[in-house]
């Protein structure tokens, strides 16, 4: 081939997309390590001490515990395809693509699948669940705990509770919110729950971190097909991150790292702290937006902090002022998807990208470009009423 | 979690096993690059330049070559979910444990599969092949080109006409030989192949390169049922590699960029050259082994170059060997896999591992653990024979 491609030199974005967001320079050397051997003692030590860690980020003591070699649509049909045998009553709530995401991946399992629909942008409520596990008496009830195509945070406990007291499993994706929302896996009786690394862990896309209560597992150990995929096989993969340490795929050692300097990362600022930090700049933000008169598609109860659904002002041009973004500040967000491509903008603060500065960074290049582009707005607005609710918290 | 664990510190390894390989400097900075999104223009370049990178190692023109968001065996897992519909007829080539593997996952996919054996170590001759498709009439005949866990060699040409004068595609799995002996896609008339990036590609593991022929994609296109595995549909990531860039999965962007660096250096140093530097490199390693008493456990004539899989001498400790290896070199070698276990060591020389310099290392080293365990060798016999071999090329 010839000429050869050029060298990489990836552009510095600041990532306040739906993911991936920002890595740190900690988390990029971690990738960066020396690669040794899927079986090497040192190796296995590190995947040790990732289940101790992915354990506490799930808040859970569950043994099935590990990374997916797969990114978050790997760990969530990794869920699936392990509790869901050919036949099996699946009730899979769809309020946004992630949803309709586990409709397809269930269906493909095998299971009769149940969808229970909202609009894009609005949550289930407990009375939703309860009316519709008792029509349907699924074997799994799969949700979205935040839904990355609208923004929307699904509450789960008393869902949980119903889902248990009709005798099902409950799937919770929890690819977005793990790391910047609470995720109670044993609090809340989570069955399986899954997610991915380049959300609010901050480590780049390649691996999902799922885990598995003892009922899911007793529910996995009692099929009677096997496993659709072989890939995806807990049987077989817990047996490589088990004591057995029976050779299964090669393990994608680097990114394995990588998860492992993102999660002491996590851990070291704890998990209360990142989710108040979390929480302050989304408000920061979410005061500087409607200073703008940028107006949120979720109803504020439902907000994820970590990824701002907004309304794109009329007359505004999506896709003109993301290139703006982009091109000139080098900034990353996130367009709409499913039925709200066109009509709204998904701001991530995720992770690494949730800080004070970036706030105030994106406040300011996004007035620029509004304005740039003739769209009618209070100039300094949003970056001072930015300001004011960081003074006021 | 109290306390946290230690910062990364792996080990630095001489890896002389089935794989992970050594992995560049340049690789490993690339892989550190920073992130972008997975729909950044910038990526998509990469991605475009991946793709002709791929086909050139390939030897293909096939319009549908990319890398799959995991590791070898969901590139295997890809290639038969792609092709196979519940109900159709595959057979596969077994004799080893990646062929036992196949089998598997083709059985999962609702393929009425049946195996075609032969001993491990052993390669199955056209005639095998002739027979068994007159019998079994199959949609797909699959087979291992480079037996990761025998170390024998699959002559491909003669077989291939064979499958496509009975109708069938074939599909051959080239994790262990893409980029150390020729893979002739378009030449040979492959199917469909995958292959791994932690082998001849020295790229850490976690992609799986895979290129579907024009034929594999008229039988993806024409199939009536869904693809089993949402992750892995073709017919969707097809969409998202293709012009119309839709999002199916948020792809691993640090390990594409690994993947790009390391296909620049292979087309870099030229596809002859690197496959003569494999040939070379194990003709001196099988002199020094044979100098030393050591018997391969493959005819010669279909020795992999990459992978040397040798018989342990007799009341020699396998994993006493290893031990002594890994503990005080930093060596890694393989044992051996299924019936071969306990007898038989892998000793790689893939991608950057296989060196002159390395192969003379590893002879030093292997006596000075075979006379700490009491083997009769002929002190420096085998490192001599190396240099005398590579003098004589």
């Amino acid at each position: 081939m010839n000429p050869l491609p050029a060298a990489l030199a990836p552009p510095r974005r600041v990532l306040m997309g739906p993911g991936p967001s920002d890595v740190s320079p900690r988390v990029l050397a971690a990738l960066a390590a020396p690669t040794v051997g899927h079986l090497d003692p040192y190796f296995l030590k590190i995947m040790d001490e990732m289940q101790k860690m992915l354990r506490s980020v799930f808040c859970t003591t569950n043994e099935l515990t590990l990374a997916v070699s797969g990114t978050g649509s790997a760990g969530m049909e990794a869920c699936v395809v392990n509790l869901i045998e050919p036949g099996d009553r699946m009730l899979v709530c769809r309020n946004g693509v992630f949803g309709q995401r586990m409709t397809d991946v269930a269906g493909r399992a095998g299971a009769e699948v149940t969808p229970l629909e909202r609009d894009f942008g609005k949550v289930f409520s407990p009375e939703d669940i309860a009316e519709a596990v008792q029509r349907v008496r699924p074997k799994v009830v799969g949700i979205v705990h935040a839904e990355t195509s609208t923004g929307a945070r699904q509450p789960l406990e008393e869902i949980s509770r119903i889902v248990h007291e009709a005798g099902a499993l409950l799937l919770v994706d929890c690819v977005t919110s793990l790391g910047g929302l609470p995720v109670e896996s044993d609090g809340w009786e989570i069955d399986a729950a899954y997610s991915g690394t380049q959300k609010c862990l901050s480590c780049p896309p390649g691996l999902s971190p799922v885990t598995f209560s003892p009922r899911a597992v007793e529910a996995i150990e009692a099929r009677k097909t096997k496993v659709a995929s072989w890939y995806l096989d807990m049987t077989m993969v817990r047996s490589y991150w088990g004591e057995e340490r029976a050779y299964h795929h090669t393990a994608p050692i680097n990114m394995n790292y990588a998860l492992h300097e993102a999660l002491r990362i996590v851990l070291e600022e704890g998990l209360e702290a990142r989710f108040e930090r979390h929480r302050r700049n989304h408000l920061a933000l979410a005061a500087g937006l409607e200073a703008l008169g940028i107006e949120f598609a979720v109803a504020k109860e439902h907000r994820l902090p970590m990824l701002n659904a907004v309304r794109i002002p009329t007359g505004v041009d999506d896709v003109a002022v993301r290139k703006q973004l982009l091109g000139t500040f080098g900034i990353e967000i996130g367009g709409g998807l499913g039925p709200m491509k066109g009509k709204t903008w998904r701001i991530g603060l995720m992770g690494e990208t949730s800080t004070g500065r970036n706030v105030l960074m994106f406040l300011a290049a996004l007035e620029r470009c509004l304005a740039d582009k003739g769209a009618k707005i209070d100039p300094g607005a949003g970056v001072a009423a930015a300001n004011a609710a960081y003074a006021d918290m």
